[in-house]
């Protein structure tokens, strides 16, 4: 049975959306950041980077989302997540996912966690004053680039809808006008509405 | 053939050793940072993120150093660059990679490219000042926790070990004391003699 560690509002949601498209028995632990909970020892003995999210298999601990989704996508195969024989096609979900994830995940933990790179008050309000600048300029790419519709690699449903989805849920917390991203804001219409992604919203209120 | 595109003393030098260690059929194609080289037209036409790497294939042009390391290992599976029989280890790979890219390679870029997330000097001047705690928490991590030795998944050669290369060349400029991470130096000496590395470095010189 996997055991998966999450956070609600952070982009764990992703992962924990895999998991109800892919089928998988699976159980929960909440964190609570604003508690600090992913410091605590216990957690940092599973997860030592102090973060969500992580996911506990029989053989170990997996941290890392695009790791996550798709150590999920390729375990639940029924599930067609991910097309694991074709390089090139999974190459180019692998490169989506790293961007969400060292990219526009990046841009937008500035307006929260200046503190990672910074020590001063000063810096922590210019990157919250530049967040919507930054965070903008990765979803305008997606939107004009990247994003191939009605899914985000086209035809089939990937890992990478329920990624973007998650990410996207933060659009105008970080200052993004949803109206210069249509086909995003379309994207996390339909996405919302999907059983699996009500589930995990559901599970996470 | 496939086309690789890289700068010097960048992240696509990972890649390149990969590409070299594969054994693979490529030719390159060499960017000036210094002269922002990446953000001609000609280029963001390739990669519209305007970074390097970029490996251009005949189905089209693949980011971010994770997908195309993993790209490389499945294009060329009698290298045995990544376990893709294995979701497990293959997941684990994925997440020491993702770390890199996400969080490693991130705090590095706050000494040069602040203005990706702040606009003030003074900002930058703090990020600057930063680094070498931040990049030095990453590679106490690493050399606590996530190298398992010899090679970074251990006793196989992986995808992972051209990446930890790459960036532990960082470490001193970085202002990271080596003298903390004796297991991450012995395995950058060690990936130095190897005639991929050589000829990668060779060529990028």
């Amino acid at each position: 049975m996997l055991k998966f560690y999450y956070a609600p509002k952070s982009c764990a949601l992703a992962s924990h959306i895999a998991l109800e498209e892919a089928g998988a028995a699976y159980e929960t632990v909440r964190l609570d950041l604003a508690a600090n909970q992913q410091r605590t020892p216990d957690y940092t003995a599973i997860n030592p980077k102090a973060r969500v999210p992580a996911l506990e298999t029989e053989r170990g601990v997996l941290t890392e989302t695009p790791a996550i989704l798709a150590f999920i996508a390729q375990t639940h195969p029924a599930a067609r997540l991910a097309p694991f024989d074709d390089p090139f096609a999974f190459a180019e979900i692998q490169a989506f996912n790293a961007y969400l994830c060292a990219t526009l995940h990046v841009a937008h933990a500035h307006k929260y966690r200046g503190y990672r790179w910074a020590d001063e008050e000063s810096s922590f309000a210019d990157m919250r004053r530049a967040a919507p600048r930054a965070v903008g300029a990765c979803f305008a790419l997606i939107e004009s680039t990247f994003f191939k519709g009605p899914w985000v690699m086209g035809g089939s449903y990937t890992i990478c809808d329920p990624y973007l989805f998650t990410v996207s849920n933060w659009l105008e917390e970080d200052g993004v006008d949803p109206r210069l991203v249509p086909r995003i804001i379309d994207h996390r219409s339909r996405m919302a509405e999907r059983p699996a992604v009500r589930r995990a919203l559901a599970a996470e209120a």
